[in-house]
This record gives structure tokens, sequence and C-alpha cells, in this order.
């Protein structure tokens, strides 16, 4: 189960990793199994819905049982499929990478979304907040 | 009309189904004739929301007319026409092969959708479900 | 965890005991710790929205952590409280006997909604069918 | 304005004071101005949506612009408009105390939100927060 030491390390990690490589200032959330927030911060200067975008990489992530690099592999090739998943699931599902499942003895035990510079920066440092707290992140590739 | 007892004949073969073939963990759900739910059963280690997509296939199904492979057909030449459609009938409807009505004496009793695996696969399950329970089963092809 | 042969154990018991009974046609719904469906069935002659009831009384019940009776209670005290809550947790809470918790080595881990006869019938019912399971129910009493 | 180390601040001080007096588990969100969430944390063992009531608490102050004890009174004298409020402001609004204003200078500069004990307790939390970050706060009262 994650706990809230583990949500609160993945959060500094992921946001020391965005100041660190001079990243755009990111919104990072960390939910649970459940799809229910764990932890949620925004950097100084994040624009007004930034953390709705995190929310829906994290939230599309878990939705689907894939790394949201998965689910925009899917978006390219079936853009239909998941134009629909979106709507089906209520609409919080961002398919562009930044939403990594986290992973414990092979279980899936929450998600991090990241959003505020370029997806695949997102992406690196949401799994260098994962790394960080000893756990294993699925980004999709 | 459709009894309980079809709906979960229905649902036992669509799972019993999946595990003989291999495929991944299934959600399914049965709906009758007025788009309710009689029955549903998620297989273990289903992703969060794998159910609203196996719901999303037979609504969308029922609300159309059409078993769901034709509406991906449809969702592949008119695209607008599908988002707009998903739009009115409220968000859940999804326009992949799964979703399959339930044909009785000619009329249709219901639907079930399926989702966890490929979409063909998730429809072969649906179809022999429907004729474990002696009724007949409309893919949309 | 809750699995889905547990789940289908107390469908299969609650719905006997309400046919035992001698209750009105109910609808069952069992969810997991996420509150993800496992297992779904509407007894025949059922009304068009029971099941959405059924799902009600069991969300409230785990967006609370309390069992629906106690949730009945509180909103009898505090009706602006539980109309509000009602909002803020999107509108699936219906707050009156016969959503359960299930409890197994003191966490929860899901919940089942009845409803078709009163309530408090509705509520025996799920008690029945999780202790059937071999669990532990948490009626909010 | 409201920096994210204002918000860290105040976060960490509400949980350390639930944890202090023996409060249950808490969740607790800082927003800025604009209603946009700048933290949020959930202790271990908080029920599903216990985030989103603390979120409702946060969201109908800064929405009327009063601490949320001040909307508690206005619920119970004119249960109508606060029912018909929450409508209007799109369903995110929970009338009991726990919503405390942030002021700096004599402004607004954003609202915490605490819910998962008493609803005086969850206020005594977010004040202490608040004060922590040398912000003022305004429950209402």
């Amino acid at each position: 189960m994650l706990s809230l030491d583990h949500a609160r390390t993945i959060l500094d990690v992921v946001l020391k990793t965005g100041t660190e490589k001079g990243f755009k200032p990111l919104a990072a959330v960390v939910l649970d199994a459940r799809g229910a927030m764990k932890a949620f911060a925004a950097q100084d200067g994040t624009s007004l819905k930034r953390g709705e975008i995190a929310r829906g990489k994290a939230d599309g992530a878990l939705a689907m049982g894939l790394g949201s690099r998965a689910i925009a592999k899917m978006a390219a090739e079936r853009p239909a499929f998941v134009a629909a998943a979106t709507h089906a699931v209520g609409g919080s599902l961002v398919p562009v990478p930044g939403g990594v499942l986290i992973l414990q003895g092979g279980e899936v035990v929450g998600a991090v979304g990241v959003s505020g510079d370029l997806s695949d920066n997102d992406e690196i440092c949401a799994v260098a907040g994962i790394e960080a707290a000893g756990l294993k992140a699925d980004t999709g590739a």
C-alpha cells in the first residue's frame, strides 16, 4: 500500500528534479491504487488548470492499467477509441507521457502525474520520484 | 425479456471463455432492453475503469441499435458524427468491437459489453456467452 | 483484497436471502476498496434505476468510510452537510441503511449496496451475503 | 500571493496538529486565490472521498468569500439559498467548519480545507497551519 511518506518523497524528488534540470514550473500528483489523491503540489507560476492536466495523466494510467506513454501510442493509432474511453471514464484521461504507474512487488499501488514542461521531461521527473521512494515505475514505454 | 438467469449464464460463459483462451482479465456487463444493468462481473486484476469501458460498449450498442463493430466502422468513416453522438447520449459510447446486441425472436432484449483483451477477443467472449444462453448475438459485423 | 469469488458468493446469498424472506426484487452491487464494481445483479422486476440506488449506498459508505446506517443518522442530524457531501463526491451517495462496509483483518476491502425492499431488509441481505463469504460486515449501526 | 513554501508549511502543521491532538486521519488541501490547488495531502487511513470533502470546504469558502463556519450558519438559517448556491458554483461547497480563508495584508490569497475528524477539530488544524506560515486565518466565526 502506498503511504503518505512514499507520496511525499515522490513529490519532493519530482519537483527537485524539475528545478535542477531547469524545467518550467510543474504540477505533480500522487494517487493511490483507489485513484484517491495522496499528495499534490504545484510550483509557483503554474497555469490555472495545470494540476488538472497532471491529474488526467495519472487518472488515465490507473483507469486503463497502462503508463500514459502507452495510451499516447494508442491515441495515435486508434484516436476514436481513446476519445471514447475518455468520456466513458468521466473525462479525466490525458494521453501523453507523464502518467506513470507505481508498482510494489509487481502490483499497481498508485500512479504519478506530472505536467508543466515537455511531456518527455515531465515523465523523467515522475520516474525519478518513484525510484527515489524505492518503488518501481511503469511509464508505458 | 432478458431474465437474470439469462444474464448470469451469459456472464459465466463470457468469463469462462476468456479464461480458457488465456485472455487478459475481463470486465463484462449485461444490460436489458432499457439500458439498465442486469449483471456485471470483473475478473481479478482488471484496471480501475475497465468496467466503464465495457459498459460504454454495451451502452453504445443499445443507444444506436447497432453492434459496436458497426459503430467502430462508422467512427472510422464519419468521426465527427460518432464524436457528436457520444456527447449527445451522455458520454458512454465506446466505438470498438465487444458491444453486442442480444436478440430474442428478432427483437433487441439487451446488450453485452466486454473489455480487457483485444477488442476482437472481447467480442468472441460476448458472442459465446449470448449463444450459450440460447439467444442470438448481433456484433454489428 | 476482495476477489471475484468473494463478490459472487456475497451476491448469491444477498439475492437468495431476499427471495427466501419474500422481499421485493432486489438490486445488489459489490464494490472493491477502490470503489470499482466487482459484481452486480438485478432480480427480475426491479425498477429502471434501482441499481443506481444500490450503488449509491455502497459508494457513499466507501466515500465516507461509514456504513450507510451511520450516514442516515448523520443526514437526520446534519442534513445540509450530507446534501453537500453528496455533491462534493459527485452525486452517488444514498444515506439510508443497506450500504455495508466489507472488512477483512480490520481493513476495508469493499462495500455492498442493496436496494429494493425496506432499507432495514436490504441491510439484512447485505450482511447475510458478507458473512457467508467469511468476511465482516459494518452496517454503521 | 501564496507560495508553495507557504502551502507546504500550512499542510505540514495541519497534519502535525491533528496527529499531536489524536484526531482521526485528515485530508487537507491548500488552494490559491484562483481556486487552483497548491498542495494536498491525505494521511494514511482516510476514506475514499475524504479529500473531496476537504476540497469542498475550501472551494466553498473562496466561492462565497467567507470562512465555511459562516456558510454553515447561513445553511442553518437559509438552507434553500445554500443548496442553490452549491448547484450554482458547480457542486463543490461543503458548509461546515474547516474551510478557512487565508489573508495576507487584508487580502484573500487562498483557502485551506480540512476534513477527517469533527468539523471543529478540522478547523483548529487549519488555523494552526495558516498561522504557522505567518498568515492570517478567517474561519467565518
